[in-house]
């Protein structure tokens, strides 16, 4: 087994094997450099950028309502199913920046494209950091031109390093996919820690392969990959301004996947396999997080489903418990009585790492110091059965969160962020 | 001025004398001892009386799904119009207890009924503790006969502290209004830290006057000052499954509050009052507290209105900075756009303390020192204006809310609550 894919709920798929090492795609080269927008002199300005001109592409973006600008930009002024370059900032997610914000993020996408030697409408920009804060484009401008001189076939693990902000860890991932034609790679560097949630989370994360790929293949692999992913996380229950997930395909492998092929499927595991762990990795690393927990809900009604497990994975009384190795679960009846309000009576059955605590809305007895002992490893399971009055529970779903511990008080309280 | 009505967002309004003391409105007993539910032994039942026979009364409870016995066993055993007795336990919330808990509550209210000598229909019951453990009955109704035997009409502040979970302080109130036909009391016991939210919080709250009321008009006040104070706080966006308010009107003053009467006026705005300053302290004391907001959402429609309020005062980004004194607005702008997906743009103004930091969805200069100054007091106020594309922000709405701190995570991950 490898040890990118360390979670029980992340299998790694049959064809795909765990490559360690910083070399990216062919086709693609990244760097990334201190440009001068973080304080602590740490990296802050990436560039990724592919050779190949017909590289495909798919993206995905934060559904807040307020935007930041790179956002904006990307989504107007970019051609999301051709891009070429990614440019990425961490420590200033120019957010609430009105229309200097906008202009900023616009001469960063013409910088980058200058640097990269593209049309500036296959230039990708994002960024993240504090929001309402003016990016210093002079930094970024020049920056760009010192990032390109450091561009690399392996500047995977630079590129990664540039776009943290309180992640504790880099979040990457480099894996080898075998396919009918041929071997293919793919990379993905990802960041995220806190202001993760829904649809889907409060990160970025870029995705490279060499694979061969349609522009519809890549947008709906990317989105059902995303919505397995890192739809189904939250740290704690906020949505980014930010969030930007980004497929390239550079296709330089010569490797094609073609549309609706046992290839695709295989490609299809690999991304999701991908995206799940980074996904998982992000909530781990949640803003002090030391557990993950998983919750399962079923039922008969996709929407009381979707509510129920978002209150569960968002209530501050079940994520300190989970931080305390506390297998309370009184706290998570109350959270599907407050997903579910004004719907009583609400019986559930709870079980948490497979031991049955609750059944038909009443405690039942358990042996708590084996449960105690099951909740205090890093990975729990809770499963939760809403009422099904006898239908069949057809709908189901599930959502990683993290615990809420005193960490988490100190970084949000202590630091901007 | 008083020492009760201690906020600046509430007045004691006029005819509104604070009175300190122990004394209950007239017709009223109460009392509280420890019958052995918490282990601390510390007070955990109390008991309620009037003894006027034509007391009229009002309640209201949570809108959980998932609702505790004694919720149940009021809602659908207890004439709640005419309530002349509340037995209340604290160190169990005989929630999640199924059919067993049920037998446990209705056996509570035949105690109680028992014990005051009153039918059991108008015997209220209300539990608060730790969810999914069944109540230990035979403790109860030996406790309500020992407690019977304390009841005193000055036994305001005793059952006031049975009702105690988490609460670092006891949550009472003891005002004299004054009406055009004489002077009446009002005197109210409320706990709540955790678990408190929406629709209405997490709490309990018991109210008593001698003034003589209409059961409609109780109803009619009630309703209306709770949705003003207990539906309007929040110290973790949780919703209980025991929360109740009951107010109960002897009529033994004489004193009569006639419907639509300028007494009427005047009664409710005292009550109004008593229960906005009630709610304030269970924010305050919300567990680990250290700081109150409030938010204030302007806009076109109430809905928006409503979700961005309480996306702000639930945000643990926004609540975390509160707790660090960090006027860091991009917090807020980030709640509003989660609150408001798929709605871009969303230009928000934002003010703290009356200084404007963002204008139409952009930073403005402000003086960096003297806000963070102003938001490092004990009240800090946030004001969000909702894009209004030229109409009149008709809809307002306000959240009082807790900071999130050290102690929150602490007291609920490290005990079972």
């Amino acid at each position: 087994m490898s040890e990118f894919f360390d979670s029980r709920w992340v299998e790694c798929p049959d064809g795909v094997t765990v490559a360690p090492g910083d070399g990216l795609p062919q086709g693609f080269r990244a760097a990334g450099i201190a440009c001068g927008l973080k304080e602590s002199g740490a990296p802050d300005l990436g560039l990724l950028v592919s050779d190949a001109p017909d590289t495909v592409s798919a993206a995905r973006f934060t559904r807040s309502g307020v935007l930041a600008a790179p956002v904006i930009v990307c989504k107007n002024r970019t051609r999301l199913d051709a891009i070429r370059v990614v440019a990425a900032n961490s420590g200033n997610a120019n957010a609430a920046t009105g229309g200097r914000g906008m202009d900023e993020a616009a001469r960063m996408q013409g910088a980058a494209a200058m640097a990269a030697g593209v049309p500036e409408d296959q230039v990708a920009v994002a960024s993240t950091g504090v929001i309402g804060v003016q990016l210093d484009g002079r930094k970024v401008v020049s920056g760009m031109l010192a990032v390109r001189e450091e561009l690399r076939g392996d500047g995977h693990g630079a590129f990664g390093e540039a776009i943290r902000t309180t992640d504790k860890f880099a979040k990457s991932a480099r894996v080898k996919v075998a396919l009918s034609g041929g071997e293919v790679l793919i990379t993905a560097q990802a960041k995220g820690a806190g202001m993760i949630q829904p649809s889907f989370a409060t990160m970025l994360c870029f995705v490279q392969t060499d694979a061969a790929l349609d522009a519809e293949t890549a947008d709906l692999l990317l989105g059902v990959c995303v919505k397995r992913s890192f739809d189904r996380i939250s740290v704690d229950g906020q949505l980014s301004t930010n969030d930007t997930a980004i497929l390239m395909a550079s296709g330089s492998s010569g490797v094609r996947v073609a549309t609706q092929s046992p290839d695709e499927a295989v490609f299809g595991q690999a991304l999701d396999a991908v995206l799940r762990q980074l996904a998982l990795l992000i909530v781990r690393d949640g803003e002090g997080s030391e557990r993950v927990g998983r919750v399962v809900v079923r039922g008969t009604d996709p929407r009381d489903v979707e509510r129920s497990a978002r209150a569960v994975a968002n209530s501050p009384l079940v994520k300190a418990a989970l931080h305390g190795g506390d297998p309370n679960w009184g706290r998570i009846a109350q959270a599907v009585g407050l997903a579910m309000a004004d719907r009583a009576p609400i019986d559930l059955d709870i079980t948490i790492e497979g031991v049955p605590v609750c059944v038909r809305g009443a405690a039942v007895p358990f042996d708590e110091a084996a449960l105690a002992e099951r909740v205090s490893g890093t990975e729990v399971e809770y499963e939760v059965l809403l009422p099904t009055h006898g239908e069949p529970a057809t709908a189901e779903t599930e959502v990683f969160f993290s615990d809420l511990s005193h960490e988490y008080v100190t970084i949000n309280a202590e630091y901007t962020t």
